[in-house]
């Protein structure tokens, strides 16, 4: 099987290198980048552009990692367009265009998967439409924000101050490029948004999400919190009771007590509540190269044992 | 799809309500009991024997809600070797003859699925086999026994005597027949040896376990662990770095900082270590009707998807 990897940032050398250690007979034929001068040890693989890449017969499943909607949406739709098969870590694409691609691989008789568009490392997306078949999944809720966990952690477990901790995610490259996306809660809310669809099987507006920045804490929160014995965690929630759907992003005071306790720094915990499993927690790596790349290439697998 | 049911204990009635409230057009054609007499509310249902439902072609799936290995055995190799898909919650059967009857399955073009012989209501099967398909998982542990763990937390979250415990999880139906299944470790063997073959992919001899009972805690350790802010939580562990392969089942100290002390009464952890995802857990009810059953009902509807 011949593959195209789109973007070559941290999740795409990932995919690269578990591709080349452990599955020599996936051929990555093409890596599109942006900036081909960058990249030079895969010279021999670079696209010359999408065009080529989408023109080209050989090759039956498309990598995308490159996130964001421009030029990512584009390229899913052609590809699927093309009949090959998308794998893709885009929570922002999928949560705005469930729907639409969904109905697009359907039509065209292609598989598009999207396991590492939430919770990362965590397996969540199949097994949740799994269980959503006959459960009647009424809450999810979870911490699905790997950055925002770190620097709550910083804060709590390290005595950092908010503006440390900060700072320190920045530097490791755990805050994304634009930081509104983690800590205004956008990242959150597409993430409980592809959650909730597949859980309580109907489209829903993300306009109903109720999302409070991060931002909104103060030292003083910080410092009242602590006196309390308490964490804050950045949570997503989200309800389907008597067809009255609720859905929130924001922060939470978490007591001792609670399981959220020993969920820190990257790690992500998803729990479903249903009518006969009862309450599955899915916990499991939100962020981080390796973690992301092992759902696509799940994602992957899963697609050529299927086709 | 006409399937028959074996079996009509607690889990087999879960099975049969689920079946009965969500999937109309999977028609459970019969029933087979020990007792007949007990079972006249569903008499139009009851089986004369085995030997009709295994011949009957129209069954084309055979759940086995039985439990042990004789008939079990039996019933499960009669049905594969009839063309038969088996589903079954039967972690006995599973740890004892994993290869022969996947095996069996396999040469007989059936499927053979067993979700719910491990952690019951935690999806962790299915997930594992694809985990472990590239992720070189070299560690597993988990709390996988729901009536020792219900035990322990009665005993230091309730403060009940180990006597006063072992009363009430009886007196709830929570012990299984033999007691000694659930307290000298049996179970909890069992399950580990499953979840190590799947992870390890390969075969592994069942006498290699190390098994301390639970019944060799004292109610000085007890006394000793609340002292020191402890919990004693009975686990399993299982490693297998440089082919060195441990497994052992024993009672484990634990910490106030430990994911463990979050996870109480029926509720069952099994976390997974390996290359690239890192680390993932998976929580849920370690037994009960409905998160049995319902995970048993995932298993027939993947088995008819695919077939």
């Amino acid at each position: 099987m011949k593959v195209a990897l789109l973007g070559f940032g941290t999740v795409g050398q990932g995919v690269y290198d578990i591709l080349i250690n452990e599955y020599k007979h996936i051929e990555i034929k093409y890596v599109l980048v942006k900036h081909r001068e960058k990249h030079l040890d895969i010279s021999n693989l670079l696209a010359d552009s999408f065009e080529q890449i989408v023109n080209d017969p050989e090759i039956k499943l498309v990598i995308e990692t490159i996130g964001g909607i421009d030029p990512a949406y584009h390229y899913v739709k052609a590809a699927l367009n093309h009949q090959k098969h998308v794998v893709t870590a885009n929570k922002a694409l999928i949560s705005e265009y469930f729907d639409e691609l969904r109905g697009l691989a359907k039509e065209k008789g292609v598989k598009l998967r999207y396991e590492a568009s939430v919770g990362a490392g965590i397996q969540i997306i199949e097994p949740l439409f799994q269980i959503a078949r006959f459960n009647h999944i009424y809450k999810i809720e979870g911490i699905i924000n790997g950055s925002t966990n770190y620097i709550l952690s910083k804060i709590f477990l390290e005595d950092m101050s908010l503006d440390e901790a900060l700072k320190d995610a920045k530097s490791l490259g755990y805050i994304e490029e634009d930081p509104k996306d983690d800590l205004e809660g956008f990242d959150l809310a597409r993430k409980i948004h592809i959650l909730s669809m597949i859980a309580y099987q109907k489209p829903i507006d993300p306009k109903i999400i109720k999302r409070i920045p991060l931002t909104t804490i103060t030292e003083e929160d910080i410092r009242k919190a602590k006196a309390n014995h308490q964490m804050i965690k950045y949570v997503a929630r989200s309800k389907n009771i008597d067809d009255q759907l609720e859905i929130v992003v924001e922060p939470a005071f978490v007591d001792l007590s609670h399981l959220y306790r020993k969920i820190n720094y990257e790690e992500n915990i998803i729990t479903l509540y249903g009518k006969y499993h009862l309450k599955q927690s899915f916990i499991g790596q939100g962020a981080g190269r390796y973690p992301t790349a092992s759902a696509i290439i799940n994602d992957i697998l899963n697609i050529i044992k299927q086709s």
